[in-house]
């Protein structure tokens, strides 16, 4: 059974061999040209946010047209095998914010980050934590990540060293992507989600954990994280997720009125995470304490406005048990637990390896519903 | 004399009455219409961000031209008095950052939110600490802020409530403008700014201090700085600001390779802060610790690009004595140490306030050139 039937049709950007990219569908290993199928200027552009921008109701009306037009013959035209086309950055990324939502994760980073400390900060259950990241490294699937380099500095070392990361690493999350914007000093309740969330994509946040630990005190992460962010090349529509809703873990203590939710949802979505083509971790969103809804509240409830092609991730997904862990960081435990890749141990990335985050979710009538994958491969640094 | 002479001419995005927004230079108490005293489409948009990306050579050759028909008979359809025009936010902003490179703000802000620990943390010195923030709240001059609301806990409260800030206060900083962008996997070389930097804007990071106190362990500020942004109207280019260039006040452990520049320079600018029309503080930039060059080099040391529309910022301007504080928190120690403003007591921003920043610098010939202002007006929450 497909992943990618009528129940799905996530949305792309692609151009075909010779041809100027445009904005297109997945249907199992086509990919429908909207700009021929619906004859509309507004997808024959390089990215999904023109269309993104007419809202909401028009989100359903194309859906809805859309999956008329493919129940029926669709003009050869309109066509393009998946293998012939190539696939771009979806959207014009606006800001991009991660979030640091799951609870497993928080403490095992905690944990690896703070031994001293208690795992989790005193806000962590009280808001959801997340901070800016930046928006113009955000790459479509498929683009090499080049190590990064940086200052890093061990705490038995008396000075900062400057070079490669030796210990880079990724972050398996989810991406929500604003489709219609809000106004300056205005704030997007927790309840009007759907109005202005457009989609979700599969999203690494790579993590040159060393740049990290030195930078991160006091203003958070910078150089650590800014090098590269990559998202899969297909936006699931919210309405292809209606049938992940599911419950969230729960909340305690019960969060200000601001985050409570007329009817709170997670999602229930499977990621899957494979190191050079062997599966290493099955991180589930499910588990997520925080859910989408409450972290778009969040971010806008200081009236900070919201703009079409704004994109906010989970943060690594981890659920409670070791192969749950959506870092290595995480499923090493620092380095210290090495796993096996292809009958090597293996803790951080090396150069030439290529990671691979896939996810499917339930969808209506008992099927599944594909994301597709986020993939990228370490360059080893350029030395200048 | 005159602050914006010849020797300043910087840019800024019009208005004229019933016309639409285009690239003009402010010369005395006039803006100068690009898009008809050069008659080139790159001047006839809604911002900077064209022109900029044409690159440093071609900066160098309009700035020639512009002076040599100032220096003549300017066709009056060039010319609107400042007066009747309406100013614009100048640039599309890409990614924002704000660093933290005053060793004086950093180490009052230190002493306020971690007294229990040494004022700078042990990566200050080794690199100019910065995060992102928020691109998209970026406004011009004039715009109101609307009173942030958000979650706050103080110190000896067991939870936190949520309400609105009531410790909003400013930052006083300098923002640099990124003109020509770079590639990802590259980096900009700590003697390449010129190359890619095209001038520099006046910032206010205005701050809601009990939302940042809250949140900002361990991701950095988030909601207490995204609400808003406001920068000067006019983008003074870097060829005007030669003359404003002094050593740097010294660094001590001398930076890693990568930040050491072959001619070390920060800026001798003047900052004033009004807060309702009274004079409460006279930040010096020429105390900041970290150059601009050196806050872009390590911004993309890593490999991350630049764009186009890049704005990083230098934190807060505090010099050493109490009236070169750049931010209410650090002027009245944490609220502690009220100012008189208008014969009242005062400690940080309520409903009606006004907060106005300028700032000027020497300019070729003994003479000045001006930033112009950046002002804000406090509005209260709206509240739901």
């Amino acid at each position: 059974m497909t992943l990618f039937g009528l129940d799905n049709l996530p949305y792309g950007v692609f151009s075909p061999a010779g041809g100027a990219p445009r904005v297109g569908v997945r249907l199992d290993d086509q990919v429908v040209d909207l700009s021929v199928l619906l004859d509309d200027p507004v997808f024959a552009t390089g990215s999904l946010n023109a269309f993104m921008a007419q809202g909401r109701d028009r989100w359903a009306e194309v859906r809805e047209r859309i999956t008329e037009l493919l129940s029926t013959d669709v003009p050869d035209a309109a066509l393009h095998p998946l293998g012939d086309v190539r696939l771009h950055l979806p959207i014009e990324v606006a800001d991009y914010v991660d979030f640091y939502a799951s609870e497993h994760h928080a403490s095992n980073l905690g944990r690896l980050f703070r031994p001293d400390s208690e795992p989790l900060t005193p806000n962590w259950k009280h808001l959801p934590v997340g901070y800016h990241g930046r928006a113009g490294t955000v790459v479509v699937s498929g683009t090499d990540v080049v190590r990064p380099c940086g200052q890093r500095k061990a705490p038995d070392e008396a000075a900062p060293t400057y070079g490669p990361s030796r210990r880079l690493d990724i972050e398996a999350e989810l991406g929500f992507v604003v489709g219609a914007g809000s106004t300056l000093g205005s704030r997007i309740g927790v309840d009007e989600f759907a109005d202005h969330v457009f989609g979700a994509v599969l999203l690494n946040d790579w993590s040159a954990r060393d740049l990290q630990a030195w930078e991160y005190v006091p203003l958070g992460p910078h150089l650590g994280k800014s090098f590269a962010t990559s998202i899969s090349p297909w936006v699931v529509p919210l309405a292809a997720l209606e049938a992940a809703r599911v419950p969230l873990p729960g909340q305690d203590p019960e969060p200000l009125p601001y985050l409570r939710e007329h009817d709170g949802w997670g999602l229930d979505i499977d990621l899957v995470v494979e190191w050079n083509g062997e599966e290493v971790s099955r991180p589930p969103y499910r588990e997520m304490y925080w859910s989408p809804a409450q972290m778009l509240a969040h971010m806008t409830v200081n009236g900070a406005s919201a703009r079409t092609g704004d994109l906010f991730a989970s943060g690594t997904i981890s659920g409670p048990e070791k192969n749950q862990r959506g870092a290595f960081i995480e499923l090493t435990w620092g380095g210290r637990e090495p796993v096996t890749v292809k009958g090597e141990e293996r803790t951080f990335l090396e150069d030439g390896d290529e990671v691979t985050i896939s996810a499917t979710a339930p969808g209506p009538r008992g099927g599944r519903i594909g994301f597709g994958e986020v993939t990228g491969r370490i360059r080893s640094t350029v030395t200048a």
